[in-house]
């Protein structure tokens, strides 16, 4: 596949399936950091090491297939524009931090999106692995088979007491980032997330927005992953973080039903009045976008609103991402002409539903 | 025809059709004040004579008819339930003091509803006639001949010198109030209107909301009417309000395309949101009801929404009084019931538009 495709389409194919507890889980996703024993990491290393890395993995791995992760793309960053970096940054498949880079930075992605390897970001690889609905372990034990399959060939830096070495030192040991996207609207309502978050983050957990670190909660989208790499195995790391989100379904389930129970009227009312807004509205901030979209896929897994695809809501997250817009127009757009182009996009996207 | 011709139908026939700058002005009117001449004011009455004149209207003018206003209904208030009442405030029929009264007070409607006799108001006798648009001249000429039509068989309480004897002072003289009715959203967003009413004001002119009086211009509507009735001859009075009144069309004029050109997209945009909102909302307060239908009777009048008939605006703005939902509901409804009935009719209205 080519590049057209990921920049395309707002939602990867591994999205279009629905996952377990995909009401209020939209993805799961293992992260692992890696780096090569005979390199130094990539903040010391220098160039023509990066270089001997990245034309390393696109020679070994372009092209190529594993399991259900074919047709392997290599993208290098330098060969991307500011605005391609942003859709690959709004669909997660490449962090912030790597579309900055330029040289030897590249990613590895497959075909279904499921899979993406980031290269020369902090450590010199980053494997992501993706999974829709609440699906950590299948996640967690999908990602090792590909960490196997790509050691196969390379040399990881790994120390027997203290793990795999990464980068930044909050990485090491077992160098796994695991997270869930949850939509939790009745607990934010409810203002009962803001009570939530501290005892989360004593049990070694953060929240944080859709978009990682220091992004707001748009669209009362939260994503909950582990702090803690090291003294735990991957398995222990993943139940903690499953035991928590299944809480955090549960408590939201339970918010939604008294809310329904309490206001369901007003909670119908909220709900169709952000439907008609996405169906009408001819200038629309992003913010305003999210919310709105929240409140319609709450609509949707609440059955307030029949015949619209819960997809929509994933779909339409990314589709008025500021990047996203400018690739559809195919230039770069002023605030008030992404927010003339988002209401837009919604209403035609919403109007397929009809 | 029967009462439930006036309590079942939101808007009256004779508003169906559309009168010269009816993107502006929605109605003209024409009220005088008349009183027997052999009976004291009904402030100072006795029972037995308000009851006499009662039933001289009814049996003078009940099923008559002159010219255009055929088969005048003959409505005792004391046989009216207080949410029929209300209606008849609702669609300008009564005034809200009427409504209040009971036993020898009456209304003589005509079968288009275009004229309105109130009996033992103020006054023995107060006429109305409507016309759609701005028509003051044609609504002054015909109540001129309705007026003489009922002189036949009264014996007017008429002095020389200061003209026709009214119940309160404000009001001798030619005992005439004209009015029109006018939308002005754009005059209303830019704020000009409350410049200038003063102005207004000290051309003896008032400036009232929808319902008269005291009330607020809901939807941007506003009523300007004569305030003086004496020391000039009716023509002169209605001359004036005309004159006013074109000033105010042509600014109203000037501002709506003032506002097209220098931010088309917010006004489509506040417009088409509005139009969600009507149509999606399942709860609306009475007053974001009629600032929703004044932007969308305002996107009709611009071209902005097309396919929309503009008579939806005077019909949703009845519809959705408090009176009207209740006579619809047939029985007494609280306000979030209110509320909720509201924003249910009006998506079924919008919904035939399409």
């Amino acid at each position: 596949m080519t590049l057209q495709q990921f920049m395309n389409e707002a939602i990867s194919p591994w999205m279009r399936e629905d996952g377990p507890d995909s009401d209020i889980v939209l993805s799961s996703r293992i992260r692992l950091a890696r780096n090569f024993a005979q390199y130094s990491f990539p903040i010391l290393a220098n160039e023509s090491d990066l270089e001997s890395i990245s034309s390393f993995i696109r020679d070994e791995y372009e092209h190529q297939s594993f399991q259900d992760y074919t047709s392997f793309s290599f993208i290098p960053i330098q060969q991307l524009t500011p605005v391609e970096r942003r859709v690959l940054v709004e669909k997660h498949l490449i962090s912030p931090h790597l579309a900055e880079q330029d040289h030897s930075s590249a990613v590895l992605i497959s075909e279904n999106e499921q899979v993406s390897v980031m290269v020369n970001e902090e450590d010199h690889l980053r494997l992501q692995l993706y999974f829709p609905g609440f699906q950590l372990s299948e996640a967690l034990s999908n990602v090792f088979e590909l960490d196997d399959w790509l050691e196969e060939k390379v040399n990881y830096a790994f120390d027997e007491k203290r793990g795999y070495l990464t980068g930044c030192p909050t990485n090491v040991g077992t160098g796994m980032r695991a997270s869930v996207m949850m939509h939790l609207p009745a607990l934010a309502w409810t203002q009962q997330i803001t009570r939530m978050i501290p005892a989360i983050n004593q049990l070694g957990l953060v929240v944080r927005g859709i978009y990682g670190e220091g992004s707001e909660a748009t669209g009362n989208i939260f994503q909950i992953s582990n702090q803690i790499t090291l003294g735990k195995s991957e398995e222990d790391i993943v139940e903690d973080l499953q035991s928590v989100a299944r809480q955090l379904i549960e408590h939201e389930r339970k918010a939604r039903n008294r809310i329904m129970e309490q206001s369901g009227k007003r909670l119908e009312d909220r709900i169709y009045r952000s439907y008609g807004l996405l169906a009408y509205s001819r200038v629309m901030e992003s913010k305003e976008a999210a919310t709105c979209i929240s409140d319609v896929r709450l609509g949707i897994d609440l059955g307030i609103i029949d015949g619209v695809t819960g997809n929509i809501f994933n779909e339409l997250m990314i589709l008025t991402q500021p990047g996203f817009l400018q690739q559809y127009a195919q230039k770069s757009l002023t605030p008030n002409e992404r927010d003339i182009l988002r209401a837009s996009l919604i209403r035609e996207r919403v109007k397929l539903e009809n």
